[in-house]
């Protein structure tokens, strides 16, 4: 027996009904280099995507064919995701940040058959070479420019302005193709996770929840995070439903670039990895931010690496609440939200909120041991963390097999026949369901037997106040198998004595999880996504460290 | 293309995920007489809603048949929507409130083969004389009484300790019924409106947002709407998906035991229609509750009625956020929230939270004239307000007809095939889609071939500090077709001339919208819902006016 609800599909033309009908008069704004220089309204750029989308009509992009963008945020590369979209063609931004050897095999796997280019970028993208699936590469100019930089090829103001008419949108299955992203790809090459319309309007109706990022038409929205992060971790779709206020912040997001919008276009919501956040108060402490700037920040939605306590305590300190989240791209990304439940006492707050917080509503989790057995939530054991869910990938894309899906090794079935994310990373899960992690399945430690967790190393010597970043790698032993080395970054121009981490690690654990040394460095190296590249660090130290114990 | 996220249905299960595995700590709380006499925790509400599951597998319910209860808002009230919806059959909740015929009707229309009545309601179940579709009839227990009150019926505790094992959820389809709310009938007969489970998940995902009821894992939420009503509003399911401590007041919900339990159990949030709240108001005002026992409430979500301005301001000064929502029980039943833009000036927010509100998410409105035409969003012109969405009614249920389903003239199809429900109501918009309901169709007053608006009459009259409540009828007129009437209860040892109330209409609107009379009476007739009885009043006094003027 049925129910006798209307049958009413869940895709993204639900943001044309708001963003026309309910907030028609609400403002997305494009900056560059920390000053906004253009502002259009919602009806505007709900009536451009639908221009574009008669636009594709005409250039013969079929639904479901991959559109590839490779701008950096601004208003036209958000009309751009929402025209795509709606139209039920596959939106695909691309990375700028990689190497262009990632980025022709992400095209070529893809099967990209239009490309919309920011003029900015386009030596980046000659630097490409040929991309056979390419058929159009349409120029985006920047907000701010009037001139034409491209004498050769067609220019998006021109193929929106001989768009034939305003696109009626077509019915869509709510499980059609929305959006693709690739993974950064740690090992192996980048894999493709495919975004339905109906994942991606219920994440974004996940994050309107007071419990989750509580996006309210009262906000104005700062997205840190780009487009090719995940669709900026749906947050920019959320803010559409939500009637927020955008500032795009382009390709600049230098901390006085951030602090000016926030002044001057009085944002209360922001989004972005620690590493942002991280430089924000970096120049804060070098004068180069007022903190006043910051005042009208409210909150900040902060995720992709552990954030740690101090960062936390800094941003209480300026009136704005950071809150963690945890998730990745197979996951929407929304996972965890790491909120405080009015039992836990207030000294024990800041504990919880360095935590990654509590599975969102509609995202179940599971934290499983190497033999498949399912662990407890009890706060002590750890292992890899699972996920199941409407927006949790199923498989990933792979456009050379008849389904077009592969596992790739990430996927497990229960017994039941429940599909789950395997996510690679270990945690422990708390008997009110917070996630702790621990680290990745990769950079966990095995030292005589016993797992050590490189991040809770990372998190303790974090907390001294000189310490910028540090990252805590395996190094072989001849009798431990593994032991920690922690790789350091100073503040700049303060001081600390590697006998003071150790002993700072020494008050927090048992005496066998203490790193056998701590080397300093100028800077960690860091991948396109801000995260430290841990890669890198053992290519580099992995040998020597041993050597010299 | 279909993208690759799981297909994960959108069931009530994930209501049981969360109790299960995140909040299996958090509390209901079940109270008599404004004193909370049991307290169950969410695993122990889970793990008896599996055990009645499976009591109903012994009985021989099959899934899709419906399952009444003739209960008050208690725990065990709540273990039964859970349980018979997540297993699969159909949860009817009856209003012992109905007249014995309504209720005869509403039982045999629905096909009820099972019932579970309080102990209270025995004697009103057994006024309903012989129900030949319910093959089981089962007490439940008052929460604080041991004893069996029946000698002559199984009991609810009973069934559930001689229950085979704990169910483990069958896998079903999230358009599967779950619920059934037969809707008051002003007019013919009742009429059932059949959820399905994805409905009811979405909206209870809606209500959480921010800019809605902002629900918490930190609020302890009492809802004051019985369940009978709209699964309470779905506000129950909300505030299980959230995390919330739940208060259930029983029977007994006079302003006394409503304020004993805020103060004792620190409720921060409440539901009612604005009858119930004004009785607070009213006990306030008289001495028989103490303002501060309201302190710990933050805010209250209130509906079902126009809430009058001087009913929000009412609970302004007590610290405690009046929001008003709109909606039917065709309509899940949510359909608006009245919330204020950052851009509306201080001095009209107040006449904006007397609207109606703002569409929430994936709930589309129109406005339409006589004619079918659509009506702009100018806050100006009105029209019959249509809804759209996934949880609004496709058709009701028939059970007599193969299809199991009839639109009884309530729904209309657009041009592109979409349903909309016609609400009856009608209202303006305005350009930020703030609805205005003017009247219910059937009470807009025609006088000289202009409406005039009952609604508006009524808030105007009701701003006058003697007024308690207001009621406006068309009377029939012989120059006019139909006049005002304006049918006035003042509050206890208040005092107001008619001519007060004229002045007061006249500096408001055009003299010719002004009633001809107005009649005090001790107090206006009220239905089961606790709204105002206009036919109640036609009845008695459109007559009797006409011949006075």
């Amino acid at each position: 027996m049925h129910g006798l609800l209307q049958d009413s599909p869940l895709t993204l033309r639900w943001l044309f009904e708001r963003m026309e009908r309910v907030f028609p008069e609400r403002a997305v704004c494009s900056a560059r280099r920390g000053r906004v220089v253009r502002r259009r309204s919602y009806r505007e750029l709900a009536e451009r995507a639908r221009r574009l989308s008669s636009a594709l009509d005409a250039l013969g992009i079929e639904p479901g064919e991959r559109v590839a963008t490779f701008c950096f945020n601004h208003d036209d590369h958000l009309e751009q995701m929402l025209g795509i979209m709606a139209g039920g063609r596959v939106y695909h931004a691309l990375n700028p940040r990689l190497s262009t050897a990632e980025l022709r095999y992400i095209v070529g796997h893809a099967g990209d058959t239009i490309a919309f280019v920011d003029a900015d970028l386009l030596p980046a993208w000659r630097a490409l070479g040929d991309l056979p699936s390419v058929r159009h590469v349409i120029v985006v100019r920047s907000p701010d420019d009037p001139t034409n930089e491209s004498r050769t090829l067609p220019e998006y103001e021109a193929i929106l302005a001989a768009a034939p008419q305003l696109q009626n949108w077509r019915d869509l299955d709510e499980n059609a193709a929305a959006a693709l992203c690739y993974t950064s790809g740690t090992t192996g090459n980048p894999k493709g996770v495919l975004y339905s319309h109906r994942g991606l309007l219920l994440v974004a109706m996940a994050w309107l929840a007071a419990d989750a990022a509580a996006v309210s038409q009262n906000d104005r929205f700062l997205p840190v995070v780009p487009f090719f992060h995940a669709q900026a971790w749906a947050l920019p779709l959320t803010a559409l439903l939500a009637g927020s206020d955008m500032i795009l912040a382009g390709a600049d997001v230098s901390p006085p670039s951030i602090a000016a919008l926030i002044r001057t276009e009085q944002v209360t919501l922001a989004s972005g990895v620690p590493t942002i956040w991280r430089t924000v108060l970096d120049a804060l402490e070098a004068g180069e931010v007022n903190p006043n700037d910051l005042a009208p920040l409210d909150r900040i939605i902060c995720g992709g690496s552990a954030v740690p306590q101090h960062m936390l305590e800094a941003f209480d300190r300026l009136g704005c609440r950071l809150i963690q989240v945890w998730g990745m791209t197979e996951m929407s990304p929304l996972g965890t939200v790491s909120r405080v439940r009015r039992e836990v006492a207030p000294s024990d707050a800041l504990a919880y909120r360095a935590m990654q917080g509590q599975p969102s509503p509609l995202v179940s989790l599971r934290i499983m041991d190497e033999k498949g057995n399912e662990l407890p939530w009890n706060g002590e054991a750890a292992g890899e963390i699972q996920a199941s869910g409407p927006w949790i990938a199923d498989a990933y894309l792979d456009t050379s097999t008849p389904g077009m899906r592969t596992d790739a090794g990430g996927f497990v079935v229960d017994k039941s026949g429940q599909r789950w994310l395997r996510t690679g990373d270990i945690a422990t899960m708390d008997p009110m369901g917070n996630v702790r992690l621990v680290d990745r399945a990769k950079d966990l430690i095995k030292s005589g037997g016993e797992w050590i967790s490189s991040v809770q190393l990372e998190q303790i010597i974090e907390l001294h106040p000189a310490v910028a970043a540090c990252a805590v790698i395996a190094v072989p032993h001849p009798k431990w198998d593994e032991r920690p080395l922690a790789m350091v970054e100073l503040k700049t121009g303060q001081q600390a004595e590697a006998s003071e981490l150790l002993e700072l690690v020494r008050r927090h654990l048992a005496s066998w999880q203490v790193p056998d040394e701590v080397v300093f460095v100028a800077e960690l190296p860091r991948n396109s996504l801000g995260k430290i590249d841990k890669r890198a660090l053992r290519h580099t130290y992995a040998g020597e460290a041993h050597s010299g114990t």
